[in-house]
């Protein structure tokens, strides 16, 4: 099963041909063009006499589709915010109960993601402007066994690791609404609507908001920088290849189509990274700052040289250096990252607490995501100034036809 | 003292006559334009060879003046994100202490708001894209008495009003950071960079963030909504006017120039909220939920009727409601909001914990602001649903030349 499957499909499609709500309704790239808004592709030549509006489409309108093989958020380009919303499922929610709240909260994704009030939206004028809004399930461990389904082996909390210090306030949950747009308003508005339709199902476990640049920032396809100031995610396969599908997609069993979650907070002590010189910080990685180039090479994209060596003989990239220890000669053990940043309010006494929402889908937790997280724990240079304090794993079904719910696969 | 003082000016000229950055240097529209990315001003009439990039400058590289008359992010049409930071100063600051302070603050402002690194600073590649940075500083009463200054009557808590509930977690302080982009990267490591070079004068008291749509979301122009979903800010002063400059700039001494900030943390039921039916909702205001428009009027901008009664001899505006309770006849008693929202983990049981960080100028609390809110301290439907848990108001001075430092005519 490939992205190309799922008709029509986000991520890098959707950034060549977008479709742009316009009035409430949705049209695709023709009737934009015969209209005029579809200023990029035309290379701009428009009737000077055009309106502001009609010159640039605005990215508020931009809409990811909801339905397909598979869901969206995960080949969708990374959006500017990203709010993580795990919760517990009620005692008394059976497998039927399941099947309602899934239905009614896919009701809701479908409706806000394509830029529509949800059903009995209170404040439907804060939907309006989807912002390539995505809205990605997940089931933790609680939820496929009260759907009495087959739990993948790999679902349940990852083992732990002795660089681990969880904090018990964001770790687990039954269910995950990964809920990602280009505006922090539409983030907030739609994770209201469905946190009201799903609180007779669930409550609030643990909430997590991450944020990457703005769209429009920096040039579209600029790899993120964390509060490091790292290029972050440079080794990542490209969704609509071979090599992603075969990284992301599961096709085992009620899960084909769909894939893991592993979403760990990790704490970044900026005080102490401060304090390292500037060639100190780029070891820890392998990777300049500058432009995340290989300590090897020139451009970020260039294939670092691990057998390189100083001219007093030590290794360029060193051997436990972030990149060498997370990088492996096994082609299966790959993930595909997709991260945010966080930045709350500092402790008394503190001026920061910050870190990174790291973010990572595979097909397989145990085959894929262990073996690297297990290599990091045992040496990284990077640890002394990571900390692990929440974690947890969820499994992501497959997206859904017209007409069909996300779970359907576990629960019809 | 008129905005036209400052040279350049920012907020409705910058917002025509952009500056953009290239390769770090600081180029006008006319080397913009000689390049070919004054695209929006041409009417998108380009050479279709031309690269994506030269289609339409990215918002990253757009920068708000820092010098002139007054500072910053008053009058700066108002920015994706808003970060709030209040401190409180080391006992042994003495009025050279805060000299040396605020010139390191100046220079780090006056450096990261024009995308250029701050001194010394540790993650550089975060400043690239300034995004309308603007980074605006308040004094509290403690800093004008440590200045030994004369403070103005209004520098001081707020009376108290009824409907306060003060938490004690976001109230006064001695310097207040006002720090906005339209970026959420940019605002944190602004932040960072100013709080490290802060921290040897005073420690962080409270902080609050906020949004509003993201840059690119709806039309510029279009006026926010809050998280009730109401059209809020429509009757402001507009930046650059009579109105607005009588409103909002002090000519008072060392504060000519500058104007006050009061800042409220104003949280908002959003469950109480949504069981109000939709004519309630707008009645409580007295403007409509679709566009803002005076419940007797069909624009948002419309002049309000409030002799208008219905069929059965009500006022059509309610008596008390929102807007009606916070105009005032007398032409001094006018405010300039500048409001953002706020979204937070929700408490355990909750699902949300939302509100406005009421913002607004004025060039004297006591004349302008005390009067309106003891009014809506008074009556006001929509206290029903709004309760103030935080409260400070701050001095803010003017802004400053080429080689000066904000707060100098305090300082000096
Ligand atoms: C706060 C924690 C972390 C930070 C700051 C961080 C930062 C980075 C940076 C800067 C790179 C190099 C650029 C790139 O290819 O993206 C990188 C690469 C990578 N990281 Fe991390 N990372 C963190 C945690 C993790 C964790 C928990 C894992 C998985 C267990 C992981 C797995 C990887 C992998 C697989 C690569 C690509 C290696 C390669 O093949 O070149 N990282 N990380
Ligand atoms: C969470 C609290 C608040 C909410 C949700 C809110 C909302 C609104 C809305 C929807 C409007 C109408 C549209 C507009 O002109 O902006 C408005 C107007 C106004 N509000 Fe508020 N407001 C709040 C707090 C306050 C406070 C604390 C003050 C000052 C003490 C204030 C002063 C005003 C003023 C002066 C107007 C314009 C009235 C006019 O001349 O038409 N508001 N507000």
């Amino acid at each position: 099963m490939t992205p190309s499957d799922r008709e029509p499909r986000p991520g890098r499609a959707a950034s060549t041909r977008r479709q742009f709500l316009l009035g409430g309704a949705v049209v695709g790239a023709g009737a934009a063009a015969a209209i005029g808004i579809d200023y990029a592709l035309n290379g701009g030549r428009e009737d000077a006499a055009a309106t502001a509006s009609a010159q640039a489409p605005l990215n508020g309108t931009v809409t990811v589709p909801f339905h397909g093989v598979h869901q969206a958020g995960i080949d969708t380009d990374a959006q500017a915010h990203g709010l993580f919303v795990a919760l517990d499922l009620h005692d008394d929610v059976d497998r039927d109960g399941l099947r309602r709240m899934m239905s009614i909260l896919t009701d809701d994704a479908r409706r806000l993601t394509q830029g529509e009030a949800a059903l009995a939206d209170s404040e439907p004028e804060l939907a309006v402007a989807p912002a390539r809004l995505t809205v990605t399930f997940g089931f933790g461990p609680g939820f496929v066994e009260r759907a009495g389904g087959a739990r993948p082996a790999w679902l349940q909390p990852l083992p732990a690791f002795s660089i681990d210090r969880l904090a018990g306030t964001h770790d687990g949950g039954d269910l995950l609404l990964q809920i990602a747009a280009d505006d922090a308003l539409t983030v907030s508005h739609a994770a209201r609507m469905l946190l009201k339709d799903a609180r007779g199902f669930a409550s609030v476990r643990w909430t997590q908001s991450g944020f990457r640049r703005a769209h429009g920032s920096v040039a579209p396809g600029t790899t993120m920088r964390n509060l490091f100031g790292q290029v972050d995610g440079t080794a990542n396969a490209t969704p609509g290849t071979a090599e992603f599908d075969r990284v992301v997609w599961s096709s085992d069993g009620w899960l084909a189509g769909g894939t893991s979650m592993v979403v760990r907070r990790i704490a970044m002590d900026l005080e102490g990274w401060d304090k390292l010189d500037r060639s100190g910080r780029e070891q820890s990685v392998g990777r300049t700052l500058a432009n995340g180039a290989p300590l090897t090479g020139a451009d970020e994209h260039d294939e670092p040289d691990f057998e390189a060596t100083t001219p007093i003989g030590f290794p360029v990239i060193p051997e436990f250096s972030h990149m060498r220890r997370s990088r492996s000669d096994d082609e299966g053990e790959r993930i595909f990252r997709r991260s945010f940043n966080y930045d709350e309010s500092p402790a008394a006494g503190e001026i920061s607490d910050s870190g990174l929402v790291f973010v990572s889908f595979q097909a397989d937790v145990d085959r894929q995501f262990v073996p690297i997280q297990r290599r990091l724990d045992e040496l990284d240079l990077l640890n002394q100034w990571t900390t692990p304090i929440g974690s947890a794993v969820f499994a992501i079904p497959p997206g859904c036809a017209e007409g069909g719910y996300i779970g359907e696969t576990l629960l019809a």
